[in-house]
């Protein structure tokens, strides 16, 4: 468990020591703690007067008063907080882009987005350490989560939680992002340019299993019932991994090649021209989610751009489901994947 | 302020209405509230048997009650919270490894890393919303945190306050990033390699200044008093920026050229090709961070060497700095740039 237990210390810490509560805010402005309390946190229920707000704000000023946002959400039930686990993995830039955009967009509904690290527990138990800090509502990305870690977090207070993954959940909102669309969508494509021996790249790298699974399984699925085959190859994301198995493709016999995304298919591209293998004459060559990389080689890498949702339309489905945590489950599909054809295949 | 206060609710929200709290539990477990804490916080004060820990473990499993994160903080003064803002921009693969080792590194010491969203309140109003967490330690890259936020902070109950950045604050650890080292690099290998008008490319993109204006100083600075010119050149992350650059490129008259970092030395590179510009011929071209891309492309890019604080490192300077919130303050330069020169200058 992250939130490990701290012994309480039999004196207070120096650090401590000097905190300033609401009840020395309460001394100093010559008002009760529960005066403090409605003029801090803005309570309309409460008529309190211009003269003694403005004394308590400026006792809470001068002694640096910092409410706890703990207390706050203990007291009303909870904050404006959206978690999302952060990913176990260094992130690529779509991913990346996609955060940032959902940030911004959570930012301009006054909701503050807190990403949760790891390494952390899994599954429903990592339910229960989120739920700890009391969110409005929990974003999570990939699998993992299933219905007894949903039913915990609204328990505790959670207003909505959505799930972008594969799958839905029960009790959470799903945003369907179904990879294997991208795989199908490179394997449609090599297939209609006449490729029949298809090899399809799957990283080494630990961790981006959750989106190389599916991306091959959707090249399988799209070539089921053709002929065509399908190989496996795990790369490492390395000049020399990447030499190793352009040395050895002539035996493999390959006349079409999906990469896991433009990343892996230019360390190929790389390796396989400097292996005296033509792309697209010998070997006609794909990647995915349409990166600048791509651009840049020569030939142009052909590439799967992918549809994330919107980070604006998901902040709006997030403060929905806040406002209304009775209302309906959303169900969407929200992945899009469209081949973009240059000149590798 | 992100924690906007939300207006106490007449009636409680459905999904508020079944939170267990510790005094269900303690009902169910035959036993005081205290009790219920004492155990659930595990503190090791007080006395209590095995067996009614048990009742205690049980009737809160049974209920689904889940203690609350801030709760416990409130108690215990502090949590084990490590709160660093989240970058405001799209972060590059470099940052993006060098959080996830970091919080890997803390998970292990038995932190959890919590990024704080943006966009937020800036400098030390963004203090003032961090404390509202109560994080036991606060990480906080780049600059805009001043004295008066570090002091904020401290007060509140963080046991240490650890900047990433050009320069120290007053209060706070600081482990010192001079990116002006990477462009001094730059430049004197440029130098070195005989070239004397020396171009800068620099991002258009918004929040890389607090990165791109200490590379551009530093490539002056290496330069200073040795007759060479430097060139500022903005760029977006973009082809037809890249082509618009490189058709004016002649009458520019630069021999070298210093860019932001590989990916835009990369987008230069293939643009300067298509333009029948020679490089390094014409113009040396050197990148910075040593990304991958570099090594993918002809000629291979020149690139400057980026050595980061080991996530492992600064893991421990923090939980020493908690351990010992009283200790003197460290000060530590940490950025290494050192060039790796290949074939394009």
């Amino acid at each position: 468990m992250p939130y490990v237990m701290v012994q309480i210390p039999k004196t207070p810490a120096p650090a401590q020591r000097s905190v300033p509560t609401s009840a020395d805010v309460a001394r100093l402005a010559g008002v009760s703690r529960a005066t403090v309390s409605y003029v801090l946190n803005n309570t309309s229920a409460v008529r309190i007067s211009e003269p003694t707000r403005r004394r308590v704000h400026e006792a809470a000023e001068e002694l640096g008063y910092v409410p706890h946002a703990a207390a706050r959400s203990l007291r009303a039930g909870h904050s404006r907080m959206v978690l999302m686990p952060a990913p176990a993995i260094p992130v690529g830039s779509l991913y990346s882009r996609f955060i940032n955009e959902l940030q911004q967009a959570l930012g301009r509904l006054d909701y503050t987005v807190v990403q949760y690290g790891s390494p952390g527990p899994a599954g429903d138990d990592a339910a229960r350490a989120w739920a700890e800090l009391r969110p409005v509502a929990v974003l999570v990305p990939g699998s993992g989560l299933g219905p007894q870690g949903v039913a915990l977090l609204r328990r505790s207070g959670a207003r909505a939680v959505v799930t972008l993954g594969p799958e839905a959940v029960r009790g959470a909102h799903a945003l369907l992002m179904d990879h294997a669309a991208v795989g199908r969508a490179a394997g449609a494509h090599l297939y209609a340019r006449g490729r029949r021996r298809i090899g399809v790249v799957v990283p080494e790298e630990p961790g981006l299993e959750v989106f190389s699974r599916p991306r091959l399984d959707g090249v399988r699925r799209s070539l089921r019932g053709t002929g065509a085959t399908v190989t496996e190859l795990p790369l490492a994301y390395e000049e020399e991994a990447a030499a190793a198995l352009a040395a050895r493709w002539r035996d493999l016999g390959l006349d079409g090649v999906f990469a896991y995304n433009d990343e892996y298919a230019a360390l190929l591209l790389r390796a396989l021209q400097d292996e005296g293998v033509a792309v697209p004459g010998d070997t006609a060559l794909i990647g995915a989610d349409d990166l600048m990389v791509g651009r840049l080689l020569r030939p142009r890498l052909s590439t799967v751009h992918i549809e994330l949702p919107s980070g604006r339309d998901l902040a709006e489905l997030v403060d929905r489901a806040v406002r209304e945590p009775g209302a309906a489950l959303e169900r969407r599909e929200v992945l899009g994947a469209a081949v973009v054809a240059r000149d590798s295949s």
